[in-house]
């Protein structure tokens, strides 16, 4: 086992890619947001009712995935060609989970820009919850899924580390 | 308990905080990113011997702090005064704990600023290991402590959700 | 009438505001999207029963009037502390009109801020609704009221150029 | 009619361009600021004399057109491959008109950054002006032209909305 | 002499500012772009009668400066309140000498501001000539001058290193 | 010799390169930082020891050469496939050298991307040490080497403007 993203100096850089080819590729990530069971009704219901904070988590997620290249370091520039987000109200835990579906035709995979949506997703509800809660925890954020490059596919088949 | 951070017409506004006084903050959030014991021992021994995640890490999640209001819609921009991480290698769980303290003079809070920092510092960490674990998770992104604010000081003294 | 933006090069300069003190400042601008009846009733219904063009047209207007300083290049930054943004439904006219309200306690004005905002605005409406309909015009971009600052407070009683 | 841009929670989403073919395409956007005659007079004079406030609207107009897709939520980052503006005073009218033109080789067109490109090159003549004229109009901002894609070429027909 | 930007762990940190007083700041650069006789000749013609290099460089800068701290880890975000370019041939040496000049009422020095808008400025102009002449150099980008802060005033007395 | 950055309207543009074909480029750039013996030291031994400003420089010029397309009016947006920083210490001249290696498969070549990594890195360095000494030089900073492209190779012969 190597570490790719570092040089003959020991210090970070953006691997080289130029060799590899173009190829689509997919890339799912899922995370939750953990809240007290009043925020959790308040969220769930307020959709309906007087605003959506989803709506914005949605957006803000979509932009982040964008963007992913400027603010992880040595991520490669990716030209997206697909980016959607969707939410599920998990009414046992009060949390609400996160997956965000990414798609790209390059030389490299996607699995930053969906960690990354899903995160800034995650951290909109936060946002957007935080004055009545703030004991709300951001957990579970992981790849579940992906398709192309030469490493070939991946499912997450594993528990996270609190089920094993 | 209402959302503050929606208008009339039920859509997503920024607050209005201009009443708000100047006061000092200081916001210290936390995560950890799980990872295979193999990676884990990688990462430990990499930052004497081959190179340094976390020298990385730390700049990515100081730059994100900064970039805080450009990436969480409803957030005010804020003149940060201050921001460190550290991170400490969690031997039994392999896991590297993060750690965000921020500060600012100013009419809101600096809590996204440090969830961002965290997080954005997590991702990277999985970034810079993913191409030998993909199974890495990030988990436990939480406000640890606040100071100053008109909603004063807290101090999370719950545990986890999986750990009650 | 002298322009204060040029330098003794001729050349734009950001105008030296150090001595001005800082006060509070509110400005509202506005701006209308015209489109087909088909597209407008889609939109108006849309917001009911299948997606909401307004609420990610409200996100990016927020976002891009926190970016106003990055965008604009004479612009100086500032530290917005509200920024809201209301639509209303022209069903004479076939229009969206879209009001920006934008407030700051510094040593410039928010009317930059404000009409980035409802351009933004009206960019991702025209955006989100671009297959259906290519010959919209987003027009009547003005300021419409300001208050603060040394030159005053300021509303619009004119009409608009192709209304005298 | 469909809205595209929403998903099946009625969320909106970035549109999976992936199947589609990358083709040369063009946009052409225009746009116009209105303004009084004393600052029609001192912009046209200024630029040979004192300052070329059409140098830095040029500036800010190519450098909005690619940051575009960090702008306007749904749209897909491009490479654009050239961008130019021009611009024209209507001396009847008072008012400058701003024309840009973008091309592209990708999936998708790139209407989104010919408008986003005038509208800040309009803001921006707007920025430079506004100590002298707070009653500035920008308007008419539309697509003129098209060509590439599925959807085929467009030119548009029919005049603004208060000309009809 | 200690590096102030290290924290406990040896990695880098925003230094802490939030005890110190606001004060009035002002920083000017220099630097300087050497090129080939016949380059220095058309940018020098050009100005006049074809196109103003400067004035892309002029833009350039000053969007630069006001973008210090998310271009340069450690940098503290600042408003700045003004900031101006200009620009001087030396026809001797066949280089353009270009000065930045920055104000601010902060926390911090604009020193890093003022040298990163000569930077910019000087990479733009080697971009708009680099067509006609690979072998510019940009040298000599050092603090000329800077008042304000608990350090004190600094003015530049020794020439540069391969002067002595 | 012709400036191909201007339109016919003598105004700046994205020059227009559609019909390039995509190549293989490579681009070399250098500069250095000039410090004081005590300040170099500090960093040569610092970087075991206490801190590693050259991490964070690295860091810091790797996401410039990515922002590339943004600082730089009218250059292209290209999709890196690999960047990558050296350093040397230069314990005759108490300076360090930087160099940036870029890589891209695009229709235009990556010199801004190599010379900004580079600056930014040298940026970065004064930061980080400035404290310590305010008379620090940024320069040297050139285009060493580049391939691909149908301009051909090019590899610098010449010594540096004072060398000569």
């Amino acid at each position: 086992m190597e570490f790719t993203h570092f040089n003959q100096q020991g210090r970070a850089r953006m691997v080289d890619v130029s060799e590899k080819e173009d190829t689509q590729r997919v890339a799912v990530a899922r995370g939750s947001v953990y809240m007290k069971k009043e925020t959790f009704v308040k969220v769930k219901e307020g959709r309906v009712e007087k605003g959506d904070v989803l709506a914005v988590a949605q957006v803000a997620g979509i932009m982040a995935g964008k963007k992913t290249s400027s603010l992880i370091p040595m991520c490669h520039p990716l030209m997206l060609t697909g980016l959607d987000l969707s939410f599920k109200f998990d009414d046992e835990n009060h949390k609400i989970d996160v997956e965000a579906r990414v798609k790209t035709t390059g030389k490299t995979g996607v699995e930053m820009e969906a960690l990354t949506a899903v995160s800034v997703a995650c951290l909109t509800i936060y946002d957007m919850c935080k004055a009545n809660d703030k004991e709300m925890v951001i957990s579970d954020i992981h790849l579940y899924r992906k398709t192309g490059g030469k490493s070939g596919d991946f499912v997450r088949r594993e528990g996270l580390p609190w089920q094993k």
